[in-house]
């Protein structure tokens, strides 16, 4: 990993973070103003951001890769491009063709076998529509928010952060900046992550800032939430938004899962879809986008048994690890046995660390280079509201490091939230080592007192009795031990204050033999187009020699098609070969594509190449007399042996299973070498 | 199919049928007044419909069928139930559990299998999210819609059509309803479907209507569109809609699409997604929901050559046909094979005609009854908008036929129609038997007359003119001659005079040897939730002689689980074999489920049959001596054999992909009868 010379250059910039991490650490031990801590962690982000820069600008496969010419090559075999294009297209939108949705259900597929099928997970299909209470338990009706500010003439919006932070970067860059400021934009810039709505607007005003694209004034600021919302039935009551992450279908089935699973735990839950995000200034093509495919697990387990059946299994697993300490001290990334890493009690428990492994094993398969992968454990401050540890696979490509596959221990957040707000108990329960004698109190209405005082009202009063928690019954009890009354709120905000009369106490003892508990969740979460677009990245080449002859080194497994059949030329008395080939080659399932257009054959290679095909067989005068034989092309060497023509179908099949490697090919036939010149 | 006894008590139904067939048909013939027209057919709808329910009244397996309890099993193990329950629940919308999830995607593996392997076809994931225009051209921000009235009070919403009928039915049945009344409300009732808006609302206004549920007044009739409307990005200027169809992502993209098929018709294209309407009120469980998933091919070709190659593939293939003749005739459906259907014209041609007979293939694959499936054509009055001929697969369930697959011949109109919208020419060309040589128009602007003239209006105007017809050109050319003006409305709706000294018209012939065309699209469009409940109809089962253990005869193809595990009991000696049968299962990649909770053997068989699953393995006694053998269990028939433990895996897996049967595993492996009896 490490080069001298690189980290010759780096070793300033690191020292600088670790200044500024060393400086956050006495200031959080001391207990420092919490607009202080604030302050010197965005100003240890900053210094953090120009250590990666600068990583990055050192990084050669970084620095080699020509972006423009993969999206040209992208766009012209429409592995995807911008929806809705001829109606001028959508920003954040993308519609896969054919050559991108097969990559993409390829991945899938393998995820699928590598996830659900092999650790026999309960997958689940749940609804994009998803009504709001939910969401307000979730927390994202709150939460999930961007400030903005609009153009008041045009409407054009812009976010706000981003907007302050680049007018006062020009600001301080004009010719008649005082030092005083610059200083004090610079001051701004620091805190800016820190600053709460109504500090943005005073720095608006203050600065007098405009709109960038028009100079007209702009709006005072405005909460955007980042969910598309819309209604459900006609009556335009029911408010639903489209759900920004696939999770919480799985959070509001949990009673019926455990059922499933017969109540025992741990289980884990898989479910594949998409999720929507109304991004304020969708960018960076597939990495941040509207609409998305997410594949998510839910794991389910005891919060004080975190540990995993399987975990010897990835014990030895070589994982990079970017921890949170490492972040603050401007160290790099370092790597270790997820077994190591667990029992130093640097990953929280076995369960986070299998899935860490699994993951990487995953993006292995599907072709992710292992020296551009890492494991980044989120630092205390950036954790969202639900986690309790959490580490991003993150996936270098041009655009940076990218998070790719999020793994968080979600510990018990969302079931406590959704057990809140509905009443339905989300929980599980444990045999005890013994069984206990605990003491049960509950209120005991008097129906015919309440019945007669409150009439209409006396069920729903009970009914919200029924729901009073330890706490609150012994209040009861001591307000109406002492005479007085209890004040009851209904949900629907009424209240009624109840005296001994109409309610009761009543205690009694019972054993138990079990304990119920609210269950811990680690959900690895994956962001299926980024780890797509991460791979396009990786898999990019360009024949040596011929920058024009561009091609992508997919692996077999999640190659769109897995073989090409090309006849050499358009002569009829290939026909009845390509044909037998087409039909051998769909019994196989194996998806092909016939090319018996006009072209070179070398073109016509070079069409396949582009669409990564791995294998290709060609038909040519050879095959036409016994014993009939055809030659097989491996894309990433551009070898070609000859295989007897009954025989081809079968070590493709091979080959695209991973039973049989190329190499291996090369030494069972014979090298066959006339049909492909290069420059 | 026809039973005589059956058929004499329909015979006067059909009589009646055919009678008002003949009527309408001589209306139209005559050419009488439309609305006479409207009232014949909607007489003929109601006549058709006596029948149809007499014909289900009589069927054997529907009258026996009993919906409750398969509901019961199916929410019981969580196949599917509805969404957000814990919430309340939303009508319309449902969640996959693990059973019904991974039914789903087995039958769309098999979908892809069947029709994109098989056939060559591109696959691609278009937005759900679809900007206004997009879906203006295509005719559903306009046409999308039902009427529908409001309770002024409480804001509940009812279908206008359904209210009527339900408050006229009320009336005509009142105890003091004059002979008049009844007629007249008779009379409203056969018309409502031809009724227009002004019209219904002066029924509701005539008879006085109220809220069926709380006598509250309602609303004027109002246009609910079904599509679910959101706003894409922050500005809330770009209107957006959920897809109500995946369609309209292909031929957007049509362009695309055609070149990556280097140019070539006929092509088809396929999309498995999600789409969303917003019924008004969902009902009949998965058969009308508010997001569901399709799977759609857009089969395009050349609208004067609709032959298929692979067509005398399936001539063979006899399908249950029930023609719009036949239902004005009141007759019954008839058998036929494709092949005779699309000679005698029929069924419109070969394309179509092929699509039709792989549908039902593919519906015999997954388990429907043969003898539960028709095809129906549309009648000319109820066909879509944009179709010209159009066929519906339906399959027999309790609620009665549902069309399950659609298969449209959708001519030209949606690649028309977004053409029309963008100016992008979504078009194909043909080689011309022979070159030809044409008259070619054009108008020549003067450019710099018309800068000076218009200023920054030039562009758009150059433009503008640039897209005119042919026919528009010569009403240009007729117009300069005459010395006048021509009026150029612009896309924003400016319009501008122009006159010959700013544009002129040049002539000019040239030889062509392609000729443009717009394809014809055939669309085989398949709702796969109704396809999966009709299924689960289907295969649902009781035990005979006991009645409470139910299952599902589902083929190994599509169940969930291909096989459980069993070990006889929880003693500790299973646990190895239990174990390295799991790795083996896992490895050849079969779904498999172990049963080791503590009930007895019996009702562990019973729990796996109620999921479907179609074959177990039990772990015995005898499994723990040399040489290890285990059961094998048939789930329909609930016989078993005796396997070599080493074999069982290959086995399963060959029952699972159907290269081997039940009756052959019979054949060559002893029976086993010990552990299961039933009452």
């Amino acid at each position: 990993m490490s080069n001298p010379e690189i980290e010759a250059q780096l070793a300033p910039l690191r020292e600088r973070v670790q200044e500024q991490g060393n400086l956050v650490r006495e200031l959080k031990a001391k207990g420092a103003a919490e607009l202080d801590v604030k302050k010197a962690v965005a100003e240890l982000k900053v210094r953090k951001k120009v250590l990666e820069e600068k990583e990055l600008a050192l990084t050669p496969s970084v620095i080699s890769f020509d972006r423009a010419k993969m999206e040209d090559l992208l766009k012209r075999r429409f592995f995807y491009d911008q929806s809705f294009a001829i109606y001028g297209g959508i920003t954040g939108q993308y519609d896969f063709g054919p050559m991108g949705c097969s990559l993409k259900s390829n991945i899938l597929a393998l995820w699928r076998q590598f996830f659900s099928l092999e650790e026999q997970m309960l997958e689940v299909d749940c609804s994009i529509l998803t009504p709001e209470p939910v969401l307000k338990a979730s927390g994202h009706v709150e939460r999930f928010a961007d400030l903005m500010v609009k153009d008041v003439k045009t409407g054009e919006c812009f976010r706000l952060d981003h907007l302050i932070k680049q007018a006062l970067e020009k600001l301080s860059k004009a010719k008649d900046a005082t030092a005083a400021l610059q200083a004090d934009c610079e001051d701004i810039i620091i805190k800016l992550d820190g600053l709460n709505k109504q500090e943005l607007a005073d720095v608006l005003a203050k600065y007098n800032i405009k709109s960038p694209l028009t100079g007209n004034d702009l709006s005072e600021p405005i909460e955007f939430n980042l969910m598309f919302a819309t209604q459900i039935g006609p009556t335009g009551l029911v408010k639903g938004y489209l759900r920004p992450e696939t999770a919480q279908g799985i959070f509001v089935n949990f009673k019926r899962l455990l059922e499933f699973n017969q109540g025992r735990l741990p289980f884990a839950v898989a479910q594949i879809g998409n999720s929507f995000r109304n991004e304020i200034s969708p960018r960076s093509g597939l990495i941040r986008v509207r609409e998305f495919t997410m594949a998510e697990i839910e794991h389910f387990c005891d919060p004080v048994l975190k540990n995993h059946p399987k975990f010897a299994g990835v014990a030895n697993e070589k994982l990079t690890l970017y921890s949170a300490c490492n972040q603050m001290d401007g160290k790099s990334a370092q790597q270790s046995t997820i077994g190591d890493a667990v029992s130093s009690q640097l990953v929280a428990n076995e369960t986070l660390g299998y899935y860490m492994a699994r993951i990487q094993q995953f993006l292995h398969a599907i072709g992710i280079k292992p020296e551009c992968l890492r494991f980044r454990q989120h630092m205390g401050n950036e954790m969202a509201h639900y986690a309790c540890d959490c580490w991003d696979a993150e996936i270098l490509t041009s655009y940076g490091w990218v998070e790719c596959v999020g793994c968080a221990d979600r510990s018990a957040y969302d079931l406590g939230q959704h057990t809140a707000a509905t009443g339905v108990r989300l929980v599980a329960e444990k045999r005890l080592p013994a069984p206990k004698t605990v003491e049960v109190s509950e209120i005991v209405p008097n129906k015919q007192a309440l019945g007669k005082t409150y009439k209409k009202d006396a069920k729903a009063i009970t009914e919200a009795l029924a729901k009073l928690s330890l706490d609150d019954i012994k209040q009861v009890e001591t307000q109406l031990a002492s005479g007085g009354q209890y004040k009851l709120t209904l949900p629907d905000g009424a209240t009624h204050e109840l005296d001994a009369e109409t309610i009761g106490v009543k205690h009694a003892t019972k054993t138990v033999h079990v304990e119920e508990f609210i269950p811990s969740v680690v959900e690895p979460s994956f962001g299926i187009g980024r780890i797509m677009y991460s791979l396009l990245e990786h898999s990019f080449q360009c024949r040596e020699g011929d920058e024009q002859r561009c091609y992508f080194t997919l692996p077999p497994v999640v190659a769109p098609i897995k073989c090409s059949i090309l006849p050499l030329s358009n002569n009829a008395e290939f026909q009845p070969y390509t044909q037998k080939l087409s039909g051998a080659l769909t019994k196989a399932e194996l998806s092909h594509k016939v090319d018996d257009s006009s072209g070179s054959i070398g073109r016509r290679y070079a069409r396949t190449d582009e669409i990564a095909i791995p294998y290709g067989i060609t038909v040519d005068f050879d095959t036409l007399k016994a014993p009939h034989t055809v030659t097989l092309r491996d894309r990433n060497t551009m070898k070609q042996v000859r295989i007897d023509l009954e025989a081809v179908v079968g070590v493709v099949k091979d080959l695209a299973t991973t039973r049989l490697t190329w190499s291996q090919v090369l030494q069972q036939y014979p090298a066959f070498e006339q049909q492909e010149t290069t420059k």
